[in-house]
């Protein structure tokens, strides 16, 4: 069995599990936002009238339109705030607790290696950076899940990225995953576990792995998952009290396709619109014409973590941006936010002439802070650059590292800090 | 003639002015944000092709859906900047650059004593603090003020404010201009001039000035208008390098009526729904149930400013946020989000639970970044309480000062610094 496979078993109670069976798995954790809960919130009322199966694995994290952009956001909240209430949630988080969820949820310590979560939301694959199984999913199975703490799944098959050698200074996990979406597309891995190995891996932090696995779903998998290492552990140990288990792969397990990659010789990345898989190596770009960018966006559940703050600052540091230029840098969670004060990145920001948002998914989803006119364009740091995702229907996004966004601010075209004077 | 009389009949060239006279008069500087300008740029452009009167003298700040809140505040924001562009406009200021107009155009030194200065925005007039004659107008005066320089007024008379005394330690101009349109209602001062005169002023910091000033439009006032002192002085010269020119209202001026408040009887004063001038002081407020509040506002250009944020972070160090409150604090200005920042004054609102927003309107008018759902009730630093202001029309916002928001956000219902433990 593959890693994917061994947790769901594990879950369902069954020795062992096949690619295609289904199976019902045991759930540590239900995850539904301030968009997909009030829906949810309403099934689950229909069908168990009596509240949820166990306060303590449902999380409830309003990030989305928070706070709130509009009075539908605001009455959403609401629906999600009282229903918290009623039900005793322990893991609802408030303006002022909260941050972009797939950022809070581990850094909460609430996803640990060995759990099956999921969400209702699509980056919920974000989790397997811990050796977790998580998988986003519709409002209607984020109901049964509250209600009766189980989920029906079917057993992902998958395909095995063999990671290999070390990334080059401005090569992040961000570059990984566009990389590997380039290769195999959009839908390359269409309801597969996309399951990371090889040494390749000791090179990456846990924000960079916590962004490769975020993106899984943008290759169409069913989720993501990384091995646990020292890395992993001593990074749960620093979040949590509970109990973890590791799985790993079988040496038998079967993969549908098997790919290596190594990190060494992967560039700065860059998704062109509408696609995460149309990408282009900073080296093909260079060859092209310049390409006049009007804002910049550095956070969302993919890239708002400390490590990307850290980048996008040693990249700004001293520098300003473009005339003209709107960088807007968004920190995923509250401690994240004082943690970058506190290392002076926000004051470096600021200093090179971005603004800092409150945590917030913001403009990633066209929410607010930073929606995009008619035929401008924007690299930004997050997941998805499908037509009007950020605003107009002529707009145009490019997924790019922090490296790369930050690089953009400050010469107004799609750089990478080598073309940094 | 009146401290306002004098500045105009200078800037329209005359000896002397008379209430209810029409005047023309030069300006010295056209505002506009991003709500306003777009259709003033439309009408600018029809009269006069050729472009602006002088590209030194309008200030064109997008602050209240920005950064854009959706497409069309995109749309709006790229209209202004196009057009800021196209006529080389000196002071369009971009996200990054920008805060709320109105407490940005004097800490860039745009506004200095004796100036006469039009904005299409009713706020306008927060910049009699400094002794200069500044008012609200629509679009189309702000489109005829673009393209010509000048503007039309109808010479006001007056209404004078006596201030003597010190304010109490949780009293502050926000409390003195709460007090005055609780005393003259709304209409109060209708196309009048708000002439602050007498010894209390020197107890009135100057951000407690642009507060007061801020409001004069909301008891109706023509514009709310300071004499010029050390302390005035002493602020231009920090912020400005343009000449000043200081004017003192005549022995003999006439007023329609004189008050005279002695700030030291003066309590913290709250301005109940649904307009500024329901007002009740902090003892009666003590005499009534207990009022529960779901959401604290602490920002604006009425009390954004650095002062209002110390007062804020002094009464939240070491405290909390009440459990269920949102408490949103919003830095006018990039140079006072920065500055609070060295000041350890943002940490101080994080660790008690608020958020801390990039400079923006935001909420205050329905922007953003905190509006309001059915029946939820607000204590807001801002300046109007109309319904619906800021979200669904059964919402309740209950004007104060930051330092009545910030007591009650930890106690969750309104209060004092006094009335903490």
């Amino acid at each position: 069995m593959t890693m994917t496979q061994k947790i769901l078993a594990a879950a369902a109670g069954l020795d062992r599990v096949e690619a295609g069976q289904l199976i019902e798995a045991n759930l540590d954790l239900v995850l539904g936002n301030d968009i997909t809960s009030p829906v949810a919130i309403k099934e689950m009322e229909k069908i168990q009238a009596a509240g949820v199966f166990d306060r303590d694995k449902i999380a409830l994290v309003p990030d989305h339109f928070v706070p709130n952009k509009d009075i539908k956001s605001a009455e959403h909240c609401k629906c999600v705030r009282e229903f918290a209430r009623r039900n005793e949630i322990t893991n609802y988080f408030e303006v002022g607790e909260m941050g972009i969820e797939h950022a809070l949820l581990p850094e909460k310590g609430l996803t640990v290696a060995g759990d099956v979560i999921i969400g209702a939301d699509s980056h919920t694959c974000t989790y397997g950076a811990l050796g977790a199984f998580s998988t986003g999913v519709g409002s209607t199975d984020m109901a049964a899940g509250m209600a009766t703490g189980k989920a029906w799944f079917k057993v992902p098959s998958a395909v095995r990225f063999h990671l290999t050698g070390r990334p080059g200074k401005w090569v992040s996990g961000k570059d990984v995953i566009l990389h590997i979406i380039g290769m195999i597309g959009v839908d390359g891995a269409l309801y597969k576990s996309m399951e990371f190995t090889g040494d390749g891996i000791a090179n990456l932090t846990m924000d960079d792995r916590f962004t490769i696995a975020n993106m899984a779903i943008e290759a169409g998998g069913k989720n993501g998952i990384f091995p646990v290492d020292a890395l992993t552990e001593s990074y749960i140990k620093e979040h949590s009290s509970k109990p973890y288990r590791i799985y790993q792969a079988d040496e038998d397990a079967v993969y549908d396709e098997e790919y290596t990659i190594d990190l060494s010789t992967l560039q700065p990345t860059v998704a062109f619109p509408h696609l995460p898989e149309n990408t282009h190596t900073i080296e093909e770009i260079r060859q092209m014409d310049p390409i006049a960018v009007d804002q910049t966006v550095i956070g969302s559940c993919t890239n708002g973590r400390l490590d990307d703050l850290r980048i996008a600052a040693e990249v700004l540091r001293g520098r300003h941006v473009a005339k003209g230029m709107r960088c807007i840098v968004i920190p995923a969670t509250q401690a994240i936010y004082m943690q970058a004060m506190e290392e002076g990145l926000l004051k470096t920001f600021i200093e090179a002439g971005a603004v800092v948002s409150t945590p917030t998914c913001g403009p990633c989803l066209g929410g607010y802070m930073g929606i995009l006119a008619e035929g401008e364009r924007c690299v930004s740091t997050t997941n998805r650059n499908f037509v009007g995702r950020m605003g107009h229907v002529s707009s145009e996004i490019y997924l790019a590292s922090p490296a790369v966004a930050a690089a953009s601010a400050v010469t107004g075209v799609i750089s990478s800090p080598e073309d940094l004077a």
